[in-house]
């Protein structure tokens, strides 16, 4: 990791064609810096099975660095690549995603091409908001609230007791939500994930009764058409929130599965007996009865094609742009059957029938490579390889939040360890599926990110990380405006529409740092160098075809850092797209700025 | 890497049940030296796709360290994971099979339980002694040259022109072999694996032009059964070799495919038009044409059951001991097609029915692990995890001999270097499919080791990497008497039988360290933890539930490497297995002795 190493990844400046087709040929490109002396370069793919040694010719060469261009042929659907380099000193070197090596290494690193249907092209652009129905703003709808509802009013704390506040209602609803669709769009945010909008029993809606019409308790699907009508307008895409694990118990389905086991319902679920309630619910939970994927009729009715939920909802009045699909590290598998690949094609096949631009998107918490080599999901809610280790980095060290499932309590680690975090999962996926993954900080199923940060300044470096690394970054409704919470649960506060109750900074600091992503397109497209890491500090760069830009963001004061200006590809002064300090070389060299916790963005010329 | 270091692999003291059962449970053992100080510690598994803490109990603890004890529950087919670790420093460290990490990484080094079947369990005691057919031995059988043969005579040179060395017969025979069976058992060797014995039309016989019969070249299928009968008699197995991914164009079934269109045989291979000619040959190859194993009828007359191929060869009156199957990397895979796993499943299946204790072990030249699950083929030939970082640290260093399809030489590499790329190879699969992997330090499909090692000294250090490395050891026939060449044609040299002309020392070196080995258990079914790794000299530890064995081996002349014999748990002097000199504690600490090349192996309780 060095401005001296040579280097490649999947973005537009490495590869001629992110989307090949099979039988195609693309063009890979490795940037070796004069320092590493190349010689030869070869790219080697394994074609049918078998390795296959390509040479490379020069493509450009400057007075920092040769581009090598080779071809990789797309003989099957997947084809990972990774370069040999021979530099006349050790007899080869291999580069593949995880960095050089002087010896030989696996292929889990190698880089991937894949032939499947590239993800919508719209989501280098897309900043998401994320909003939980209940909680984000209220248009005082006239309701006859159901009998299992804890009401509350706006201003009331969520109640500590989870069993309470799963059924704590708000009153969140679509057409409060329209109203506040400016306060969305001033943000800078173009793109709104939508938690549940389906009837359930709980304020989550995680446990559906029906996916046939929007709750009533939200404005039903006239509310729903409605806002997708003026998101659209407001250049605003809508995701949904499908749950393909599990419904709720009170599900249409599931009803008529209990009652009659002779149903095409039943053969829907897992019962275990012919026993009323022996089936098997999420987790144990036999509120949330598990989806078996095996019957084909749930197959037609729920993912593939038009008329399916995941087609209809896609399509006029409503129009979604996608869906997040709740808990899809499990969907699917139970014991000895595994149906998760099946249930994302068959929802992508959808898409690409009848809305080939919506977003697949997978909630997965730990190590989701394995399920995203690009024929199913697009991506996923990339906690693993972007929450957590920037948690890891900027966590308040005083404090425990943000266990996020683990049984301990997040370390606390240096910038090169939390880089080396983000580069495992980048290596362990091709490029596309990181870029069409959500960043995030937090969302509904975490402690809120400004409490795990301690304060405004962590919460903003989180921010600036958020905003200029690769992949959909995506806000939870209200981190902007500075809401805590040190659970999940709490942290579901209701937005507060007081400006007075705002924190202004972190909210001035959110705008700024996406207007700089959307002036940016290196930062909403390009690769990823990482320039430096230390304890208090990393400096990466962002490149794209036609733009460089170069990102510091520490934790703390820390000692400066000064870099070459012809390694760093730097021909003249650079301006400040975010932070008020310009780049200006001197000698050949740059110093950055010392001060921290802070986030600064130059842009230069490539 | 160290003493030091919290350590857990597959092998029996980590691992209640190396072949465990779906849904049962397993309990794993992480020993952790005092050192680490472990306060807590969880195993961490994903069943149904879910991470899942459980916390592990103090199995037991000595002065030296303690071990935890978790259960991991076979949910899935598959369970991968690893080890949280609280140490009362940090908040936690992960140990995988890559090591011990202070911050978050990927699954892809977590390590497996797999509930599909083990391998056979003669494999840990198998020494494995690899006969090309054609050149170990003659019993100058009467028989009719046909007119593709250059017939050769036994001590003529093997001919540099490959065009005339792949036609040229030097006469061995099946007769022949079981002539000097002797040869092979006063070596050590248990297991013959034969490289094709089907009638072909060249000297390797991978281009088989029938399934059905022993080539009578070769003493026809009375000559297999004798020298099977022989062979039982003498403690010996036989292994197959299976071309799974062609046949030669000779073969009947390609007959009749192409004189067919219409024939069954016809959906066997891939012929892309009605033109006679228009079919596909392996890299091109018209007279190996390649396999479509989508055709069912394929499967069944090849792979599945009692009278397949597969099947035919492992009963009476062949009893084959296991097939060794040919181009198993490629077999299956062609474009968008890849049955690969298919292929593999139904032979497993078919090993299963027929004889459940053969062996399936796949040629695979680089990265076999995405095909190593446990359901298909038990292990590879591990060029990639094993013959290649030894031929790295031991080669002559003024050859360029070794280049096993590589665009380059192979580089030089220290044992450090050498030790991390054998841990990715082991960390990238399950541990029983590494044991049940063939080591090997060279084949008929590479450089003799002898010529890449350049002298005697260096080829028995690599020798004693053989013997001590966790897997099947193959010795390629003559290796042992010291056999030459730079490649892959000439090294198919015809076994010199004339004892004046045997290398005598490493003969005697090959029958000691077999001897070794077969003298210890922790050698053959043993865990494997690295002690130490310098440029010259590597130290490791393989250990059984009831013995220790402690392994150096070195290039070169070395500095002395001292050992704490209560870190080491030796608790009392060591006995010399391989090597002359004991191992003698003083004041707490061993030293290990300096020469070089050489391999010194001791014994001592657990």
């Amino acid at each position: 990791m060095s401005l001296l190493a040579p280097h490649h990844d999947g973005s537009e400046r490495y590869v001629s064609d992110g989307a090949p087709e099979v039988a195609s040929s693309v063009s890979v490109f490795l940037r070796v810096p004069h320092a590493s002396r190349a010689e030869r370069v070869f790219v080697r793919s394994a074609p049918d099975g078998e390795p296959r040694y390509v040479a490379a010719a020069i493509d450009r060469t400057d007075q920092r660095e040769t581009w090598w261009r080779a071809d990789v042929h797309m003989t099957n659907p997947i084809m990972r690549y990774r370069f040999l380099l021979e530099d006349g000193t050790a007899p080869y070197r291999w580069v593949n995603a995880a960095g050089v090596f002087a010896r030989d290494v696996t292929d889990g690193a190698d880089f991937w091409l894949t032939s499947f249907a590239a993800p919508p092209s719209w989501l280098a652009d897309a900043v998401v908001y994320q909003v939980f129905t209940d909680r984000f703003a209220s248009s005082d709808l006239q309701r006859d609230w159901p009998s299992w509802a804890a009401v509350s009013g706006w201003d009331d704390p969520v109640r500590r007791d989870w069993r309470v506040s799963t059924r704590q209602m708000f009153g969140g609803d679509l057409v409060g939500l329209q109203q506040r669709l400016d306060h969305i769009v001033s943000l800078g945010a173009n793109t709104l994930y939508l938690t549940p909008f389906f009837p359930a029993e709980s304020a989550h809606r995680y446990d559906a009764s029906s996916f046939d019409h929007v709750d009533p308790l939200l404005g039903g699907d006239q509310a729903m058409i409605e806002l997708a009508r003026a998101a659209r307008r407001a250049g605003v895409r809508i995701i949904g929130d499908l749950t393909t694990n599990h419904t709720g118990d009170t599900h249409e389905w599931f009803r008529a599965a209990r009652d009659d086991r002779a149903s095409a319902e039943a053969k829907f679920y897992f019962f275990e007996s012919d026993e009323r309630d022996d089936y098997v619910g999420w987790f144990g939970v036999k509120t949330l009865p598990k989806l078996d994927h095996r019957a084909s009729e749930l197959t037609e009715r729920m993912l593939a094609g038009p008329d399916s939920v995941t087609g209809k909802w896609l399509r006029a009045p409503f129009h979604l742009d996608g869906w997040r699909v709740d808990v899809a590290n499990m969907t699917g598998r139970l014991n000895d059957i595994d149906t998760n690949h099946e249930v994302a094609r068959a929802m992508r096949a959808t898409i690409a029938d009848v809305r080939p631009d919506a977003w697949l998107v997978a909630e997965h918490c730990y190590d989701a490579s394995s399920d995203l080599r690009g024929d199913g999901w697009h991506g996923t809610m990339n906690y693993s390889g972007f929450t957590r280790p920037v948690w890891c980095w900027l966590r308040d060290a005083r404090s425990e939040i943000g266990q996020l499932g683990y049984p301990s309590p997040p370390p606390l680690i240096d910038g090169g360890s939390m880089s080396s975090t983000m580069n495992d999962f980048v290596a362990a996926m091709p490029w596309r599926s990181t870029a069409a993954s959500m960043t995030l900080l937090g969302s509904h199923d975490t402690a809120r990110w400004r409490s795990v940060a301690g304060d405004a300044a962590h919460q903003l470096a989180g921010v600036g990380l958020l905003m200029t690394y690769p992949g959909v970054p995506t806000v939870y409704y209200g981190d902007e405006v500075g809401l805590t919470g040190e659970n999940s649960d709490v942290g579901r506060t209701p937005m507060p529409w007081d400006a007075a109750r705002w924190d202004q900074q972190v909210l001035d600091g959110h705008r700024s740092l996406i207007a700089a992503r959307h002036a940016s397109p290196a930062l909403r497209r390009g690769g990823m160098r990482w320039v430096l890491t230390a304890d208090d500090v990393v400096v990466f760069l962002r490149e794209c075809l036609d733009e460089t830009v170069l990102v510091q963001v520490s934790r703390a004061a820390h000692a400066p850092v000064t870099l070459d200006t012809t390694a760093l590809g730097l021909r003249a002064d650079a301006v400040a797209l975010y932070g008020d300090q310009d780049l200006v070389a001197k000698d050949g060299k740059v110093t950055l700025p010392v001060d921290g916790p802070a986030t600064h963005i130059w842009r230069f010329e490539p």
